[in-house]
C-alpha cells in the first residue's frame, strides 16, 4: 500500500511551510526530489535545504533525487504535455518500486500549492492509469500569487469584484479577459502585458518571491512596463533563470 | 511606532498555520480578536484556541477581544461597506491606543489569506487615513479555495487554462463569466449556481473546510445541485452558520 502526499511548500521561503506540511514531511518514508536540469539548480538546492532543516532528528526518511524526463518540443502542445506526464509517472513508479518495495508513505514537494498551474495531480492520476495504485493526499501550500499580494500589501480582488488568473500566453492571445476587474498573470515568458493597451492599467510585479533575491516593481503600465521588461531580462541573465508573476488592475484595489 | 501584522491563519484547521504565521503570532505584543456576534461563535472560539495552542510559554502577548461595529443594511452596498470599514478602523485605533500606548507589534488573525475577499487591508488603509500611522506586514495563509481543491484532490485550473474567482452575487447577476474554463465561487448566500444552465457543468462543493464538520459533495450540477442546496440549508440550521465554496468546470480538470 502506497500513500502519496503532494506537499505544497510555498515559493522559496522555508517560513511558508505549514504545520500540516511539516507533519507530512516527517511522516514520509521516502521523499522524491526531481532534478529539472542545471539552470534551475537553485530550486533543487532549496528543496534539499528544506528537507535538511525541517526533518526532525533522528531522520528516518529516505531522500532520493532523480532526473525528470524532458518534454519534447513538438508543436502539439497538449499532446506533448500529455506524453510528458505519462513519462514522468513512469519514473515516479520506478522510483517508488525501487525504494519502497514494501509500501509506505511517499512525499513529493510541490512548489507553491498543488492546485495552481502544477502537474503533480495529473501525473498522479497517470500513476493509477499505469497500474500503480496509490492513495493520494494533498497538503496545501502558499502560492506565488499570495506572496505577490502579501509583499505588495494589496488584495487580489477589488471590493466584491471577480479576479481572473491566467497565463502569459493566454493574455497575449486574447487580451484583457472579459468580466474581470483584476487579472493575475503567471507563466509569462516575458512582457505579455505589452499586448494590452498601456493606459489606465496598474501593475504589481514580483520575481523570485519569498527568496533573498526577491524583486518588486509597481506602477502604471505606461510608466513601469519597460523597466519591468529590462529588469526581468537582466535578472534572468544574472541568475540563469527567473520566475515572475503580476497582478493587473483597471481600478484601485484598496 | 506600531507594526500591524495581518496574519493569515487558514480556514479552521490549526495545521494550516505557516511557520511565518507562528512567528508573527509569537512576536506580537498585542493580538486583537474581533467578536462578530453570536451566530459565528465557533469562529472566535477557533481564534482563541489558536492563540492558546500556538503561543509559546511564557506567553507575553496580550490578547484582547472587542466587538465589531455592525454594517448598516442600507441599499447603497459600497457606501455602507465604506462607512463600516471606517468605523472598524476607529475601533482598531482605540484598542491599539488603549492597550499599546507606547507602541509595539499588533497581530490580527485573518481568516484564510488576507488577499482574498477580506477587508483587513482596506481597514488598515483607513487607519492611516484616520491619522494612525502603522507599519503593515502581511503574512499569507491557506485560503478556503486551496482547502477545497486539496480535499477534492483537484487542480484549480484545467491544463494551461484560466480560472475566474467570483462571488455568488456576481454569478447570479452575470452568469458564467466569459474567458474562463473553471470558475470558483465564494460568498454565495446559497444556490447561485441555479442561475446557470445545469447541463455539462461539474461542481466540487465544500462547507466548513478544514474543520471537523467539513462536508464535501461533487458531481454534475444536474445530479447534485438540489442535494447541495438541501444539505446546505440543513447544515446551516444545525450549526447556526455556514461557509461554503465551490468550483465549477465545463471540462475535465485532470
Ligand atoms: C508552474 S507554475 C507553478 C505555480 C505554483 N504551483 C504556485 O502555487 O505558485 C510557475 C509559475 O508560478 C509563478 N511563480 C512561482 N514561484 C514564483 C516565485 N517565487 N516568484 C514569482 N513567481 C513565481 C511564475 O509565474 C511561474 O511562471
Ligand atoms: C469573507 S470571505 C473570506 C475568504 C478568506 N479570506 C479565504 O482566504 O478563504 C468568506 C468566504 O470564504 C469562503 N470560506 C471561508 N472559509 C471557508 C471554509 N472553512 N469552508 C468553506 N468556505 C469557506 C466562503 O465562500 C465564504 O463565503
Amino acid at each position: 500500500m502506497i500513500t502519496l502526499s503532494l506537499i505544497g511548500i510555498g515559493t522559496g521561503n522555508l517560513d511558508h511551510v505549514t504545520l500540516a506540511a511539516l507533519r507530512a514531511l516527517n511522516n514520509a518514508d521516502l521523499i522524491l526530489l526531481p532534478r529539472k536540469g542545471e539552470a534551475k539548480s537553485d530550486l533543487i538546492d532549496l528543496r534539499r535545504l528544506l528537507c535538511e532543516r525541517l526533518l526532525e532528528a533522528p531522520v528516518t526518511t529516505k531522500i532520493v533525487e532523480f532526473d525528470l524526463p524532458s518534454r519534447d518540443g513538438r508543436h502539439d502542445y497538449l499532446g506533448a504535455v500529455d506524453d510528458w506526464h505519462a513519462a514522468i509517472a513512469n519514473v515516479w513508479a520506478q522510483q517508488i518500486d525501487e525504494h519502497l518495495p514494501n509500501g509506505g508513505r511517499v512525499g513529493m514537494l510541490v512548489w507553491g500549492d498543488p492546485s495552481l498551474y502544477d502537474s503533480s495531480l495529473r501525473i498522479t492520476q497517470r500513476l493509477s492509469a499505469a497500474g500503480k495504485q496509490v492513495e493520494v493526499e494533498v497538503v496545501p501550500g502558499i502560492t506565488s500569487l499570495q506572496v505577490l499580494t502579501a509583499e505588495h500589501k494589496i488584495p487580489l480582488n477589488a471590493l466584491a469584484e471577480p479576479v481572473q488568473i491566467t497565463t502569459g500566453r493566454r493574455l497575449r492571445e486574447r487580451g484583457w479577459p472579459n468580466d474581470a476587474a483584476t487579472v493575475a498573470v503567471m507563466l509569462d515568458s516575458g512582457g505579455a502585458f505589452t499586448a494590452l493597451p498601456q493606459d489606465d492599467i496598474y501593475i504589481w510585479w514580483g520575481a523570485y518571491l519569498g527568496m533573498d533575491k526577491q524583486c518588486l516593481i509597481k506602477g502604471w503600465l505606461s510608466d513601469v512596463g519597460d523597466q519591468i521588461i529590462q529588469r526581468r531580462a537582466a535578472l534572468r541573465d544574472t541568475h540563469g533563470w527567473i520566475m515572475d508573476i503580476y497582478l493587473l488592475a483597471k481600478q484601485p484595489l484598496l
